[in-house]
């Protein structure tokens, strides 16, 4: 019977994942839905992701989290549409919560929607949101492990990160290990380093511009 | 039903749990379960939490990931009683799974047991193993906010410990920040900072032997 409860949550929200993507869909958003583990960076990936393309690009952000309104109140100097939702003991975020939080959104004035999960690398994989692209984030100080240690994140995002590149002097990563893991499991998706906390994010801004509609980015 | 399936998943793991406490309390076994993100420093620290203890505590560890023995054969370099637990999709172990690995282990020959839980701060936090104590660990390339971010952990954790001081110099923490929210959430809970990479484990170590039978610590 458990199994079959699990089932039907799951279900139910790719039926609301569906609604999500058709209503972003229509307004001509792109959207991704960004998930790490706690502090590997992506809120102030977000932050200076926001600067970077405030020139061109209207952006909206929902962020995640269990408690606390301190993501949404960081990502709002940089960002006017942010929606902060807080799931409780919940460790994803769910298609229905986006769906609300999109109520709140005038996604006629968004070009680019960035959903900021629950720090977590194991079950906000399995939830679609409604998104265009999973964006799967690792940090140097984790340690090079991680992707063999949730792999089920590397098989489904579009794109992966590794944050903290300004780290690698300071920390034990071992770099071919860390890339070889990743091609075993996806030999195609792109891996892009950056540093949110430096500024340093060309590639990841240029990846996101190509999604974007040509009038935008 | 959903809420009464997930009532039941709990209510038969407390069963279970209790089970593994009375045998570990049977065979004189203190026993840690022990909760930080990916990548905070847990294997690393039980590394180094064996190889300190090891002239005088006979220790056995079950550690829990996703995927791959990885840590398994780490850790088995310092200790001879090691079991991984493979959750594959489950983001946190629970008592049956602890209780499954136990009967590998003769619990007879053990001072102390250590469980490295999933790499996750909120479901692991839920599910009771039997543990004399939950370990919350944090690091200091996480960010200052986790404590507030994951109130649960810092509301059932025994003790906390910051790991990665050694990293302070490079990464921006705010120290009294971390300080002030876990005081908020728990006025009592013993914080600890460390650095499981370079061997500086000197207050954890002592509070765990003084938590095991004095003709052992």
């Amino acid at each position: 019977m458990q199994v079959q409860v699990i089932e039907n949550v799951l279900k139910l929200n790719d039926e609301v994942a569906r609604m999500n993507r058709a209503d972003l869909q229509n307004a001509g958003v792109y959207a991704i839905d960004l998930l790490g583990g706690p502090g590997c960076g992506k809120t102030t990936l977000v932050e200076k992701t926001c600067a970077a393309l405030a020139d061109s690009v209207d952006i909206a952000v929902i962020v995640g989290d269990l408690a606390t309104q301190r993501d949404a109140d960081r990502i709002a100097r940089f960002c006017r549409q942010v929606v902060q939702v807080n799931t409780g003991k919940g460790c994803h975020l769910e298609a229905h919560q986006v769906r609300q939080a999109l109520s709140r959104i005038n996604l006629r004035d968004v070009d680019l929607l960035i959903i900021e999960n629950v720090g977590n690398l194991v079950c906000p994989v399995g939830f679609d949101l409604g998104q265009n692209a999973k964006v799967g984030m690792f940090s140097t100080t984790e340690g090079a492990d991680k992707p063999a240690k949730y792999p089920y994140l590397v098989l489904a995002a579009e794109i992966l990160l590794l944050n903290k590149i300004d780290l690698l002097p300071h920390v034990p990563f071992d770099t071919p290990q860390f890339y070889a893991d990743i091609r075993h499991l996806n030999p195609t998706v792109p891996v892009l380093e950056c540093s949110a906390h430096t500024g340093t994010l060309e590639p990841w801004t240029r990846w996101l511009r190509q999604r974007l509609p040509a009038h935008v980015a």
